[in-house]
């Protein structure tokens, strides 16, 4: 019995007659593959990456296990259609918090279509894309079990500036249940969610290592999602922190080169959260900290 | 006495008659000062970040040292105009060779005006920094005193392909007498220039380690230097290989941000020397690597 995703947070949504990506209750994701060339690219690149022997284990946990195509029903009602059969991210999670971080200032690849990469560049222009070297694509942040999420609208999270998004992260890991952008996060779960030996910032120093170093592909215009269970860490147990990388429709090859885009964005990013774990409890105060340079 | 600086390699020269920098023989470099806001933002920064405390000085030796500003006559013969007074960089050096590097895939701020920003997205796009995260801006390398220097005309280094690129920081440090693009280099001073733990690659990883954490100022346009001397080379004495940071009339405030555009060009800079330290006499094998994905 395939239903929509519970848990999505960005990308097409099926649901309301449009089409989007399905899961069954085995733990696998379909995912439409998109008729023109993104469909066939990513289709070509799980191919390519799931059966190549130069990615180490420790690379390959952080990407969603590819299981092939299957011709299913579409969302839409339009019949069967092909769809990437892939690993559901959130099978066995009760009430995952996700955020989903699309990266990189630069969401096209040099060799897209002049109207690909003007559309990209003006959104990426828009958004905080160019300033961070990110954007916040979408999250939800579980409450309890009264006030459920906090799943604020996907646009009004992508052009936040530098504090913004710093606050964000920080609710993120905050037992706080109104989760509302006015309240002051507790940073409870900073430590149990973001530190530690097997913690977000560990697995986001794992991925950098190999980006410093791998120039097979290029990964345009995906995303990093970061879940945890915040019912667990209120428990005192383990909360599950874990990083996958996600969308493959704009990867390309590297070319002998790395992909100093997504690593440039992936470096911001270490560079919020290690903030956050030095200091959760720190107020705004970057203006203090500028010295006089425009 | 004010003379033409024999080894620039990039930017605007001074010599028949135009506008560029001179020397004198107390080791101190005059740079004419931008008329526009290129002049008073580079002269900001030079005085903000020779006065911020904040920088180490093992980050602040990547600077040329700066002793303020001065009237001196324009070597265009225009009369008296401003000029800052900096570091001659090369000073004591008798035949470097020399290679600039302009930083970073993007050579603009997201605040410029859309005429400068459309101006340089072209030539990015045109040049290896989009693809490479950093182009070439022009080099010299010394062969001998028969030869002198091999300079190539700087158009023809800023849009190489990545295969291209490395042969050129090959040749860099080889002795080969002549070092046309013909040549297959022989790399034979790797090891003395870019290895070791002073060497090229070692200053390098100190300033990538303090771009991931510093989040003062994002570098656009900017260039890294390398030098040293192939005389002291190949008499198997220290090469006094070197690295230093110049261009500063587009650095802007980091607002709290890595500057994670410049990162992601010095990594890539970064992998390119320790692919060459780790397998010098490779030979393009590019096309083999490659497993399906375009």
């Amino acid at each position: 019995m395939l239903k929509i995703p519970p848990h999505q947070v960005a990308g097409h949504q099926a649901g309301n007659g449009k089409l989007g990506p399905l899961v069954d209750e085995s733990g696998r994701f379909y995912k439409p593959l998109q008729g023109d060339e993104r469909g066939s690219n990513e289709l070509k690149f799980y191919t390519s990456f799931s059966s190549d022997s130069r990615i180490p284990e420790h690379i390959s946990k952080f990407f969603p296990t590819f299981y092939g195509t299957q011709l299913i029903e579409a969302s839409d009602g339009s019949g069967l259609k092909p769809h990437l059969v892939l690993e559901d991210l959130s099978i066995g999670r009760v009430n995952p918090s996700i955020v989903d971080i699309k990266m990189g200032s630069r969401t096209w690849a040099p060799e897209a279509s002049e109207e690909y990469i003007q559309k990209c560049l003006k959104k990426d222009r828009e958004t905080s894309s160019l300033p961070l070297g990110f954007r916040l694509s979408g999250i939800q942040i579980y409450g309890n079990k009264e006030s459920g999420y906090w799943k604020p609208e996907r646009t009004s999270m992508q052009n936040l500036p530098a504090e913004e998004v710093k606050l964000i992260l920080k609710k993120f890991v905050s037992s706080n249940t109104s989760t509302g952008m006015d309240l002051q996060p507790d940073c409870a779960f900073t430590a149990t969610v973001y530190g530690g030996s097997t913690g977000i910032l560990s697995q986001l120093l794992e991925m950098k290592a190999w980006f410093e170093d791998q120039t097979m592909y290029h990964f345009y215009s995906c995303s990093i999602l970061i879940m945890f269970e915040k019912g667990l860490a209120l428990e005192g147990q383990n909360p599950g922190g874990q990083i996958k990388l996600i969308d493959f429709a704009h990867v390309i090859e590297g070319r002998g080169v790395i992909d100093h885009n997504f690593l440039g964005g992936l470096c911001s990013l270490i560079k919020f959260i290690s903030e956050i774990l030095t200091a959760p409890n720190e107020q705004k105060s970057l203006g203090s900290s500028v010295n006089g340079v425009n």
